[in-house]
């Protein structure tokens, strides 16, 4: 429980520091290369609950909770990436995650925590809660893509 | 300490499953993008400890700490995917990859335990020991790469 403590408060930090300028990036493209790298990840494995959650594939605990850790430690990391100035075109991001940075702010901070608590919930192994929170997780992304994402 | 001693026997496992082929993949680019995110971001991550190792930039030990476990994350990973039928041309992967299966696996394994260490000795917070296991860890992924990536 408190490693989830844990990486809730960190990923509230982490989405906290979307207001800060962030020099981690040597070149604007290496920031764009990055965040489409974590959100290639993330939909790698949320696929993979996809499959069991949809009846596709075998329910087998361990790995379920394992694929929905990785996904909480990748959600806490590519939203500065997406505040890199000069990365604002040329790639699916709108330019609205730009202009309304706060709305941009409060979804990303929304999803992350709905994927913390489906890693908790992946953790206890219940498969019917896992499927429900796999469902208001797949909503708080789309909330997301529909309004920042245009492709 | 446990927490790096399930991360170890994590990996250990995970490089044992090159050995088996995988299904995880629902195409053979999947599996492609899914090693190149992987490694790009343990570039990332790595190159934020180098710049602190080789001071460029100042020592924050808990972000050095988190760069370190997040590499050990990551460096879990990608090995499956190297290991995917038709993804052994047109990438920087070499062949021999694939025809040397043992070896590459023996040089993933060392690194994999390496990078392992280097987190523990993050973790610890003392500069030296931190720069001399980065060492080790920047020798193990040369090994790897000189052998096993053609560019």
């Amino acid at each position: 429980m408190k490693r989830w403590l844990i990486i809730g408060v960190c990923g509230v930090c982490l989405v906290g520091m979307l207001g800060v300028a962030t020099a981690q990036f040597a070149r604007p493209e290496d920031a764009v290369r990055y965040r489409q790298s974590i959100m290639f990840l993330i939909g790698q494995h949320f696929g993979r609950i996809a499959a069991v959650v949809q009846g596709r594939e075998t329910y087998e605990p361990q790995a379920v909770a394992r694929n929905a850790e990785l996904v909480a430690t990748f959600a806490q990391l590519p939203w500065e990436a997406f505040m890199v100035p000069g990365t604002d075109s040329g790639t699916g991001l709108r330019a609205t995650a730009f202009s309304d940075h706060e709305g941009f702010k409060a979804a990303a901070e929304n999803s992350g925590a709905e994927i913390a608590k489906l890693a908790q919930v992946a953790a206890a192994g219940e498969l019917d809660p896992i499927r429900a929170q796999f469902g208001v997780v797949g909503q708080s992304c789309k909330a997301c893509h529909d309004k920042y994402r245009g492709r």
